[in-house]
């Protein structure tokens, strides 16, 4: 083989990159977004500075790329579907009951409310986090939502970006400002209420 | 008269809180806000560091403050009872309406991304949030929601606070995340969808 560099080096590169982003999440976990360094992550992944920096260009970016590995799925990409039994209702209150359980987690919680705090304040990773993470778990919920609109279990004319903001949206609102409580029974209050809002029958 | 401060002095202290207040709205409506600085938020008041520090323990404290006298409506204190012209399509309509165009207002959008921000990461202030806006606030949404309940406009046993944030959470979080069109029509389809969700008819 003529490549240079060759296996050895790109399995390195992939361990030093895994290293990074672990200890990043460790250390989003443990300390106040505020106080975490670009120095600490290193430190505490065994790397140099510099191999963060070639990579990443901030602590805002490496925090956001640790993330975005969490939904990595081995060697296949990412697997994002939704269940499909046929019931729309029972497919939904699933998922939701599981997304309320995730952010009710608290190392979870850390980790998604740096996020938000960077995405709020800075719109080129906004549209990063939109392109790269918000789109194809959209447009993963969609395809769901399509299947149920086919079955007659949706209203064929439902505009889908809406439907997701009405069932997810209030979860996320009452996670971010701690407005209330993060329950099983909210998770399905929410799919009823936007089955109600979007079911077949709609006026 | 006893009172060894005297009318003149209390009349200088409301002058001094509120130019710092509109210095503070000033430099957040010009600044990203980890640049803004008690030093500069005095120095354009025109008064001295302590005078602030005196009053409010941080930065952000101040910033929350000049965010809440924006809603002091002159001697009476608080105004924010919602319209109730009897039709609670069309008064949510109409406050929904001038609810998206100040999140569009760019000046009103500096001041809130950087107090969601302060509030998504300091639970302290997230509490006095609640109690001091967010709950007076829902209390006179939720007023006009019985008031449509009596009417038989709305499912008498809706959840109401589940009502204001189907209402009111899908247009944060794509105000937040600049997720999309923050228009007249999206307006009216949240107020559509809710009354979907929660109206007389409902199963």
């Amino acid at each position: 083989m003529s490549n240079v560099k060759g296996p050895d080096h790109s399995r390195r590169k992939e361990r030093s990159r895994q290293a990074i982003l672990a200890a990043t999440r460790a250390l989003v976990a443990e300390e106040p977004y505020e106080k975490i360094t670009v120095e600490a992550i290193a430190a505490r992944a065994g790397v140099g500075k510099q191999t963060i920096y070639r990579r990443w260009p901030s602590k805002s970016a490496v925090v956001f790329a640790a993330f975005l590995a969490l939904s990595e799925d081995g060697e296949d990409g990412r697997s994002v579907a939704l269940p499909d039994t046929g019931d729309i209702e029972a497919d939904l209150k699933l998922v939701m009951r599981a997304t309320v359980e995730e952010f009710a987690d608290p190392s979870f919680d850390r980790m998604i409310r740096a996020l938000t705090t960077e995405i709020a304040v800075d719109a080129a990773l906004a549209a990063e986090y939109r392109e790269k993470l918000a789109r194809p778990l959209a447009e993963a919920k969609k395809a769901r939502l399509r299947s149920a609109q086919a079955a007659g279990q949706l209203d064929p004319a439902a505009d889908l970006d809406l439907v997701l903001e009405v069932l997810y949206a209030p979860l996320f609102q009452r996670w971010l400002h701690r407005g209330g409580p993060l329950t099983t029974a909210y998770a399905d209050a929410l799919v009823d209420a936007t089955l109600r809002a979007f079911g077949p029958g709609r006026r």
